[in-house]
């Protein structure tokens, strides 16, 4: 609904997490009996979750780790992980920095340039755990590394930037051609970050397998602040589903949807898919398994940019294995872990049985209570982030 | 009022208590002068307050204690009261444990089975006391102890989950058939919780006697937080207000409405009934009276599911008699302490004789003021929260 | 603007003054040609404020230095003014007290009987001082304190309690009839509290000389937490403004319109203005004059209630003389200092040359920016509240 | 858009920075390649900032820093640079006080006269360093400093007043004539602050070259507060630039149109842009740097008021030099270095390749996310503030 914010200037109203709520069915469906399958291509995933692409959640044993649960995880190329024969030995010193250097400290690592040799021996550790692998660039290294990881065995490639966008404006450099780029991988390959209608559609038409929808709304990022920009997920979210429905019936060809940040707890994700997305990509909730390499803390992909880093190094802690996280049981009460218990919990209280029926379930806003608890939670994590 | 919040994609804008207010009237009345009667049947009940069948409130003296008053508490027949020859030593281990570990010690504690015996011998130590009984289980349980219940003596029969439907989906299981089960009971049966017209229209037609409102806002509840379903209490009483007259209407069979939960003080209390409310099921407000078992402590009853704990041990403390809490005089500001006082005071204020008028008063919008008061006092609150 | 708030229920969006702003004029006016004459009657006052009539704020000597300063004070003859011979210390006890214990002491002090020797001796000594003389009292003491304080010389007289109506309905007690006991009273009458058009008109039929509108909305108030009630202050005084100038359009009987509470800087004030007040009643910013008696304490009239007080003690500090706090100069910036300057000042910036123009500005809903500073206040003044 | 905030009124909504955000675009463009020109008639800046005329922003050497690196800082006439041959004792004085007494320092600093043959020594100071000179002063001051200004070779001179209107009423003295002024000036001239449409329109008519936007939204300004005025900066920012356009295309002349405060990062920085402005005028973020007098200290042009003080003191810290701050490389993630980068970033991101395009890019209403990380950061900067 567009509202006049000034003489002959309308905005839309755009809505977030906090704002909205699901609401409980006339039925209800027995948790243990629902469907939550997500399908890309041929791959299948029974936990439709992917851990984001970020240094301190996703290494190969984490990938390992997530595949064999049934979900995907996702290793950052451009991260410390090929530029560092032993990366642990970088991520120890982010995390042994005081917060006031780290920003220096990513900054001064992350321009140790990335080894090709690197990139093929992390994609075959992972391999060699039986699961399925997904590895990440940004757009100006997709053609470099995609075939490269294509060629080392990856199941799914991710070309991945702040905002991305099918046409790109540069004199400087060629900007990458992601139609052509698509047409020369085999693999399925998921494109992002966008929010908007017509921003996916492009994305779409190149030949996309997937979109991560997504600006600006993560814990560790920045972005509205520094640059202004920025779509809260759920009109972000609810955008993109109607672009990927429109180009089914237009095409026939399916483009998973993937709420990409900004959901902080169960309620948040059964939220992104309530809103139609396919996936959920979270960084916040897997930082915090023992599984994850930052030892409970992570940082945002933007976060080492040499002159304007968007991002923060946060402290979540390590609150339980990646099982626990996953599937329970939960020894906290916020939401944090058993992941899919709570998302099976509500498509049960929703009355949904699959993803597709909790993708067309009823939304009401509802602004969020500040109750006690919350403020005290907030209180008591702001306390924790900058340990 | 629906509005986009996406493309192709309306909800509906849903209040809490927060967002209202009531209007004084043209006409006042002597608050000493109004009625505010609710009944069951043919049970009368001077105060339309039911204490929450939470451990930390509710234990057969406290049951006495309220029903002694004019109003009614639910025991809960799926806590330690009917697990523990001696509950008092079970709430012990709870309130004195680390908060870190509460969810542990609770899980534990619930894992002891419920005996049939405890089940008949807690009623009957009610009945002893003269005054009405009600107790309360989960629908898996509801066919069990309803026959038990019916025979050792109790007046009312609750039913309550989280989210209960008159439909229920499962293959593993037989789900409980309501209109079945509550043709075998004599006894008034109060069904929750619920939230929507519809779910709210069904459950009536299956014979429910009296609907409990409410699925996520109560204190120590983290619904919404785990699940993302909820409704906000303004909103979900109107609705269902709107379905009992409707049925009312059309059969000529009055169906109570009880909001239970998310009322931190008199005037959300007032506000309920202003809503549409007969009574209001109630927790946080009992929890601190010196006749509560948890000495200053409550919890949810999904607090103690084994693998998707949802609710927290709150501490409120101790602040008076029942007496006091319900009938004054209040020793503190903070509208927790005669709440009769302040339902009849608002009732004279409004120029509501009778609860009936009260459910028809003005409401307004008006989104409440963060006072340095109130931030105060939620500070001070939070700091007690977790003691 | 009704929106509905669930089936079958609408509920009309009122507005408080932190949500509220006003536009700077396209005309501006030197802020010292301004006129800010309020009149009641042939009394003039240059400065429309009046001070409550609160124990912490208005005693004899504080009654004198207002009205030499050229506004009003209004003396609560239900307080301990006119209960005690010498009520210093009376308030010397309430303001030493431990703020657990305020709420017995205050209920414990307002039990002694009111001496009727007592109304006539104060309201004598103000008029000592050869200034006006306003005194208040309930609707319950009107007959008997109103006789009396005409007769010794008082030249304002207030009917106030929380709600007032012109018809209330009592079997107990015989209610006041507003309309005969005015014919009584040959001095002005001010008639409160209210906040809607019909309880308003009604008020006025009665022969009211002006109402006080507020309910709910001040610092030291809790009504609409503990009873629910309350209307915020900018939508209760433009519909109580509407009928006055409906009332003096049908009747040409002037009747004025004095907001009463809510407003915690000049900025609320100059919009209590805007929004249509004819004068203002302030209770905090003048509990901060060094003649105040509350020594920076103050706390409500219906504090005292014996069994549902709502109210509490609220520390303001000592922050200059009541000279500082109208006419300036301000030693602080927040808006609690040269009132008076504020008003002019504001005029001056809107291009309004009298009350009259300004009651008539365009008013900008524009919610208030939670900044730092504001934060910061916020818990300075939270700490310093109970000390 | 019109709402009813009771009977008989309506007012406006009004959107200030936390409420909106930007929306990436469907092209992207290479940030290095973007145009951020400003241009005032035939004088060109490459860095559309410009340092507000606060005494602990801009000095003579703050002044050479910012021109040569291709921005404008506006030296304050009435402050203390042309009251002090030695401005840097009268600032050491303010910022090593005590934050209770400032308020009695600031006012007796500014009450020494200003001295003309110190106007003129600034200026030619500034244009020693060969970089364009801007300096300001109130409107009764204009007609004085203007010729010396213009004499001492000045190249912008701006006139600037909390709110300044072309048409002001007073008898006791003689209003400045601006359009008179206007014509003895042969040097641009700035004109503020201004906030509506017919006000901003009217200046232009008089002759002016750029107006200045906001009424009291700035870090160190408190007129909202004090006097209940001001429009946030969005819709202001939006009205006066539809002014400006209307006025275009009417005369064929194009006044600039500079947002004036309110900005506290990056982020609100473009939105000003987006929302329509030419260029930024930024105190706080610039009070930052090395080179500002204050020592990370600032304060407003109203905080000197003798009787109505606006505005306050406020800490922000000395965090990088002028040139980080404006073109990074940040060593911060909050968005309050490489405020050129950010502006470029968004730029690209947006797909804007001019300062005219962005100023038609898509808005969204989307409420601020109050995460932990910002609310950990208000709380850090509250403690800060009043150090």
């Amino acid at each position: 609904m567009a509202e006049w914010i000034g003489i002959g200037r309308r905005a839309r109203r755009c809505y977030g997490f906090d704002e909205i709520a699901l609401v409980p069915g006339t039925i209800s469906v027995n948790p243990a009996e629902v469907d939550t399958l997500w399908s890309l291509r041929e791959l299948e995933f029974k936990v439709p979750f992917i851990a984001s692409a970020m240094d301190g959640v996703v290494d190969v044993s984490f990938a390992s780790a997530m595949g064999k649960l049934g979900g995907l995880a996702v290793l950052n190329l451009d991260g410390v992980q090929a530029r560092y024969e032993h990366p642990e030995e970088a991520i120890a010193q982010i995390i042994e920095g005081d917060v006031e250097q780290t920003t220096n400290i990513v900054q001064r690592l992350y321009k140790e340039p990335i080894k090709e040799p690197l990139v093929s021996k992390r994609i075959e550790e992972i391999k060699q755990a039986k699961v399925p692998c997904a590895v990440s660039t940004i757009p100006q290294n997709a053609e470099r590394f995609g075939a490269i990881a294509q060629e080392a065995g990856a199941d799914i490639f991710v070309v991945q930037s702040t905002v991305t966008t099918a046409r790109h404006i540069a004199k400087a450099y060629q900007p990458l051609d992601f139609g052509k780029f698509l047409k020369t991988m085999k693999i399925p390959v998921m494109l992002g970050n966008c929010v908007t209608y017509e921003q996916g559609l492009e994305l779409m038409e190149t030949g996309a397998d997937a979109l991560l929808v997504g600006v600006g709304p993560g814990a560790a990022c920045t972005t509205r602040g520094v640059l202004g920009v920025g779509v809260p997920q759920v009109t972000a979210t609810v955008d993109l589903a109607a672009a990927r429905d429109f180009y089914y019936k237009k095409t026939g060809r399916y483009v998973s949807i993937v709420t990409d940040g900004g959901m902080r707890n169960g309620g948040d994700i059964c939220k992104a898919f309530a809103c139609g997305s396919d996936a959920v990509m979270v960084g916040s909730a897997f930082a915090k398994a023992k599984e994850a390499p930052g030892g409970g803390y992570h940082w945002g992909m933007a976060y080492p940019h040499s002159s304007l880093p968007r991002g923060t190094r946060i402290y979540v802690g390590t609150t339980g294995t990646l099982e626990q996280i996953l599937f329970g049981p939960a020894l906290t009460d916020d939401g944090s872990q058993n992941l899919m218990g709570a998302l099976t919990t509500c498509m049960g209280t929703i009355g949904a049985k699959t993803i597709k029926e909790l993708q067309f379930t009823e939304i009401i806003i509802a602004p969020s209570i500040q109750t006690e608890g919350k403020i005290f939670q907030q209180v008591q994590r702001v306390g924790m982030a900058r340990k």
